[in-house]
């Protein structure tokens, strides 16, 4: 049986009521505030911890900060809004959740690792276009130090870094996605499969993860018909340097043309005399870029179209420690100026 | 601000184009196997490891078996559906993110602990209801062995359990949603918001949750302009004895009525017999007993409408070890025979 035809294709979604970034926030670390981004953030932090005793309370309190802030930018309440779609990396998506409580807006938890941003903007625009909702909150954050403790190492055994390895982005986005204002709009969203080439490498999620973003873009350009000379900015969300590489030989073993439009937040959201490793990864990786870099481009006409894809490696400690490949997945969407 | 009004109500969806569950096929362990409504499954599993080396691997290929055999129930194959959406216990959700490679769909990963099967299906009915798809998989799984170690104890340690302790059922769950054939429709979703009453006792999920299940119902009856008499049968997923008594007193004290219709999965899914604590939870705790026993009522006639909602303790092992309250959550969908 063949496979059935969505609103737009196999695996994109077409908004044609537009739905837009109404209003949002994002907010940095340290280390992000001192790479070559840091003007297109709102707020960069002084202090990683902000006061708080466990580095998990400090990615929450930094994730209800965004939204927040967010929320004053658009001059809303809480009240005003219809979902909360929001994931993070920690274990049970602790901090989303405990900003939810904070919020007490319906929440749809989600998780796609460091694509779950995009999984739930995308959710948002069906959300919007389909008459569910006027307006829904979408938020991420990460932070260093919680994800090396859960994921890798305590900071303080001060392992040493692989040249793949990849630095987890402390920071916080949140946007309000609505049919209001004049904000770049969402026009199509591409969700991804999982997509594993049997590479075990924890550190190395660049490499895992690049067949997952070439074949959403692949979908996503056959789907809507378009070709990557169509998007002004192509923005990966943190396959890191080797990770982009790797994309990069497989769209041109394709033939594909306008690789010149290819930008990783990854590797770019860090300067090389940081010397952070492949660059950074994690939730909040795309979502500041995102929510940050790439809004900025569209807000002020230096770009007017846009395509954003988020990977993420859907492995956790026990699946790698049971010698399991790395699944991954890539989720795309288009933004228009 | 007021708070805006969605398709129907405050955290109401309304399903006008009457989604139905397609297919469908649940499989639990032995312990359920044994419980009363062991009739209600398609199967019991005679081994709860299924040959596998770890139980992560178990609970993988149990929810890959159900997949496969819903799929054959409805004579579909993967590539007839448009979206899979799932989500688990495991750190990560990796049983789902596995299943989701083995099957090839567009995956929408979701988190909402017990309340993830619920949500999926909330979901589903939003992304038929819209236009985005015409068959949706959605299905969970849950393995007590994975659980206990996860969350709690390894099983070598034989911890004794205290009487408000649940037990994770061992099943596995799935469904196709569509608006083919003449299976019980999905009429509408209530998504619920984040309920914390400032509970900490990890070994007493059942009084934490019954806030949140007592809140969804509430906003159910107020959006749809129902009363609990309006259903047939009132299904809660795992409150548990304790939990259930505590949503009995909260409706009691607000003078609901026809609280003789409601049920709890994990209440009955052991018999006394089996001395299982307060009874069972887990992401298929909820999800077998809709599928199962629910459907069976819904298909056979006895009866024509019902209310399921699902709970989530939305906890991790760390934010328990941090001190913080445990957060919750319950979504609530309405099906029609």
């Amino acid at each position: 049986m063949a496979r059935l035809e969505n609103r737009l294709g196999k695996q994109t979604v077409t908004f044609t009521s537009r739905p837009r970034i109404h209003c949002s926030y994002t907010i940095v670390g340290p280390s992000e505030g001192n790479g070559p981004h840091a003007l297109e953030f709102q707020e960069i932090l002084q202090d990683d911890m902000l006061h708080q005793k466990t580095p998990e309370q400090a990615e929450r309190l930094m994730l209800e900060m965004a939204i927040e802030k967010a929320l004053a930018a658009g001059q809303l309440k809480a009240d005003d809004l219809h979902f909360f779609v929001a994931g993070d990396l920690l274990n049970q998506i602790i901090t989303s959740t405990f900003a939810a409580r904070s919020c007490g807006v319906p929440f749809l938890g989600v998780y796609g690792a460091c694509s779950t941003f995009l999984e739930a903007m995308g959710l948002a625009g069906v959300l919007l276009q389909g008459g569910f909702a006027t307006r829904v909150l979408v938020a991420t954050a990460s932070h260093y130090q919680t994800a090396e403790r859960q994921f890798r190492y305590p900071l303080e055994l001060n392992v040493q870094h692989t040249e793949t390895n990849q630095h987890t982005v402390t920071g916080a986005a949140a946007a309000v996605i609505s049919h209001e204002g004049d904000g770049p709009s969402l026009t199509h969203a591409t969700f991804g499969t999982v997509v594993d080439w049997g590479m075990k490498n924890v550190f190395d999620m660049g490499s895992a993860m690049a067949p997952a973003a070439f074949n959403t873009i692949k979908q996503h350009l056959e789907d809507t018909g378009r070709n990557l000379e169509d998007y002004d900015l192509i923005l990966t969300g943190d396959l890191g340097r080797q990770g982009s590489k790797m994309l990069r030989i497989l769209l041109q073993k394709e033939n594909y043309t306008g690789l010149d439009r290819l930008e990783d937040g990854g590797a770019q959201i860090y300067s090389h005399r940081q010397k952070i490793g492949a660059g950074g990864s994690g939730t909040a990786c795309v979502a500041v870029m995102t929510l940050g870099y790439l809004l900025n481009k569209l807000k002020t006409g230096r770009i007017r179209r846009a395509l954003v894809i988020a990977t993420g490696a859907l492995l956790s400690t026990v699946s790698a420690a049971q010698g399991e490949s790395i699944p991954c997945i890539a989720h795309a969407i288009s933004l228009e100026g």
